[in-house]
């Protein structure tokens, strides 16, 4: 249990106080990409990949020894409402099937040699219907913050972070309204395959929402309209950066949740990288308000860390090549005239 | 040396005569992929990429236990033109960097656990200058075609097809834009990294070669404005079809050399994904005109199988989720109602 967070006021305090990237780490990296035997900039975003894993790290060679994937699950009172195309006690079943090894998430994890936890977070107890108050107390909100930040070792080398919880597609479409604004058909998509009359519905709860708890903070919109496993992955985020992790964020729940701690510091979210753009619409709107770019764009909508898992062997490229190429002094290349 | 082709009709002959996809293998993967722990096209890509590895290796489930690239190098008459930011000798200064391992494509193999191999084509002897007449000769280019067919072991998984040729970026617009049209200057980019008055040269050879050899057939176009490694590149693919392999293409110069292919007989390059477009703005337009999606868009623009052998991860990724994931039913996880 982390002790310096028990309530809301002091995760804002430590949004405050986030350390800087390794600036030594970063020049480190621009002294010896251009010396490696390749046009320059001619690795693009694997390149890009290689500084930022310096920058954030702060060292420099960057490392993948220990990649980690912390996925965290949560129930939702809205799913009683059919906003959903499987019920609600799938999400724990889902846990069983990460335990087991059966998921997307654990092939991906042993593909790209990664370790994986799940954190269930009180499956037996779904969040209150934000249509008809705040999803969280304050204490249940803290808790989930805090079982996310406990979930990542300081030696880390990148973090994915991801999570499963029936309904929460329309949290995410909730919180992401809430925070930016627009209209909830903006925001609102299939999630697991909804459609038709289902799908109407979904928009209405979101609207619903997004009326009851309009213009709150940040973190009290993640509170309120969000859920356990999205406060998570918030905590698991602003651990990570304490702890000198780079992150990878997954699809459209991950970033609607970690939003809310760029809305109360900006800057908040230097140290992610989003792995990958959903399908989901919300999702491609969500990174450009965040100024972000998606490594990838392969039609993935499953959650659960997978897109993020898949761009990890993007970053294994990247270290490869930063680390292991040959210099034009060494290998006896000419350089560019 | 492959005995069945002496000349450019053989390989028409050959082209006629391509294997098709099999349907079983890819009955057995669209069989498999609806019971999976997810939703319905939830993974994206990755499940196209199952099942089309499925149906050109002609099994289920897909394997990648030998997955290969083969990087083609090439010298061009043109380089003598001022068309590359580098001078020629680079070409065999990078094959002696491939040899002794330190380019990028032995990095990103290592990360992959992929075999490479390095055919040098007669470096010693650049193709003609292609603006004065063909730059190879008939014997020339089927030597080369078939030195990239022999390059493909029947037992390959996946097969990675790249290239690096001083000058070869000229050699690939002029290519495209020969056997598609449309002026040079649509066709024509930086390539390593040209600018000004040499990007100006550059389209100013393209220009000359298309119209010196405008209104031949497409491998025709590949002869005179094509150079040893395009024709290789061509060759490899024409092979691997034959041999049940899989190809990942590489960047703009693999894309126009095997488009021939495409011209000469509709679906030849079914076998094929791109694995990256690059920033080489003539490769987008190329990848259009072929009906097909890169996988990857990593602003990547350095060749030698570097895009595809990144893409190799995604491969990997896609036959973990389908060959290792549960069932609905083994798992006990509710599907969708």
């Amino acid at each position: 249990m982390n002790s310096t967070i028990s309530r809301s006021s002091h995760i804002r305090d430590a949004l405050a106080r986030l350390p800087a990237g390794d600036q030594t780490a970063a020049a480190a990296w621009a002294a010896r990409e251009p010396q490696l035997t390749k046009p320059a900039g001619s690795l693009g975003r694997l390149e890009d990949i290689a500084a930022w894993l310096s920058t954030w790290q702060g060292r420099h060679p960057p490392r993948l020894q220990h990649p980690r994937a912390r996925i965290f699950a949560g129930n939702h009172g809205v799913a009683a409402l059919g906003v959903s195309a499987f019920p609600a006690e799938v999400t724990v079943q889902m846990v069983g099937n990460f335990q087991a090894g059966g998921a997307a998430i654990n092939q991906l994890c042993r593909a790209f040699d990664m370790e994986l936890d799940v954190v269930a977070l009180d499956l037996d107890h779904p969040t209150a219907d934000f249509t008809q108050g705040p999803a969280l107390s304050e204490s249940e909100f803290v808790a989930a913050f805090v079982a996310g930040m406990d979930s990542v070792p300081a030696e880390t080398d990148v973090l994915v972070v991801g999570e499963m919880g029936i309904g929460n597609t329309t949290s995410a479409a909730a919180v992401a309204c809430g925070l930016f604004g627009g209209e909830a058909t903006d925001w609102t998509g299939r999630g697991t395959g909804v459609e038709g009359g289902a799908l109407a519905r979904k928009i209405e709860v979101v609207a619903a929402g997004v009326a009851l708890h309009r213009d709150q903070p940040p973190l009290e919109i993640l509170r309120r309209l969000g859920g356990r496993e999205l406060a998570a992955m918030a905590g698991a985020v602003l651990a990570a950066r304490q702890r000198r992790v780079p992150v990878l964020l997954d699809g459209y729940v991950t970033t609607a949740a970690v939003a809310a701690l760029a809305l109360e510091m900006p800057g908040a979210l230097d140290h992610c990288m989003v792995g990958h753009v959903s399908v989901e619409p919300g999702h491609r709107r969500l990174i450009d308000k965040l100024g972000k770019s998606a490594l990838l764009d392969l039609g993935m909508r499953l959650g659960e860390g997978s897109g993020a898992a898949v761009a990890v062997g993007l970053l294994r490229a990247a270290v490869a090549c930063h680390t292991g190429m040959a210099t034009f002094a060494t290998a006896g290349v000419t350089d560019k005239g």
